[in-house]
């Protein structure tokens, strides 16, 4: 169930995927939240930092600093996670991860869910149309940021 | 095979675990290489920088910087794989890891290798004294940086 909270986080986290794309970078982000409670934000920082770890994912975990227990949170993305960001969330054992849109870069939600994770998918028009028109602008960034080879 | 290029590149690592626990920090460190050359080193900055994800695999990626393919690498780890590093090792299609030993944490290099990733196994006595020295040592650290429930 999406609660007036989900919405205030995720909406959190696209306003900053936006800005992303305002600086010509890539428009993903995510909030970490228990209850309402915000841990915190980040952004995909691979063209403002050079940084090709930092999915938005990865960023919001570094922002959110250590953790002794990540019980009770809710990670929100804007876009299913990559491999990489799924293993993150198994590795700290996020039980519950909200997802705006699944549709320009599936991932594998059904490889959490199958492990225990509460996966919620909202498909978001607004993260769709946000990430398309990246994807368009910007194919060599968005190849090299999940792993594929550049179009030609 | 194990070359000596491949025991160069895992002492490098070695060396960065063996100061990060001399800092009172996690001593797990890696490298990234492609042949004989060397494109990267990080270790595990949980406790130096207060960064949950920058696990010794992540920081040596974060290094690195930006990559347009990671075609011909090998990655060379002073421990088996998180979930979160696994995940990043096949999100950039790294071909190649070398893992100094799974004895202290087994991880799951069967998933990677199933995933058509070429793993080799040091089983290496002195990364195994290393990782027993620091959990032993520093018992509720290791359990955060792995996500288990502190030891009571």
């Amino acid at each position: 169930m999406i609660t007036d909270t989900d919405r205030h986080m995720m909406s959190t986290a696209i306003a900053e995927a936006e800005a992303s794309l305002t600086a010509g970078a890539i428009p993903i982000a995510a909030t970490l939240a228990r209850g309402d409670q915000l841990l915190g934000t980040g952004h995909n920082e691979r063209v403002q930092r050079g940084d090709p770890i930092a999915h938005g994912e990865i960023a919001c975990l570094r922002n959110a600093g250590r953790q002794a227990s990540y019980a009770g949170t809710t990670l929100y993305t804007t876009l299913s996670p990559c491999a990489m960001c799924s293993g993150a969330i198994l590795l700290f054992k996020i039980p519950r991860v909200v997802v705006a849109e699944a549709t320009t870069f599936a991932g594998d939600l059904g490889f959490l869910a199958d492990r225990g994770v509460a996966v919620e998918l909202l498909d978001d028009q607004q993260c769709v149309e946000l990430m398309s028109t990246f994807q368009q602008r910007y194919p060599q960034i968005w190849a090299e940021d999940i792993g594929e080879e550049p179009p030609s």
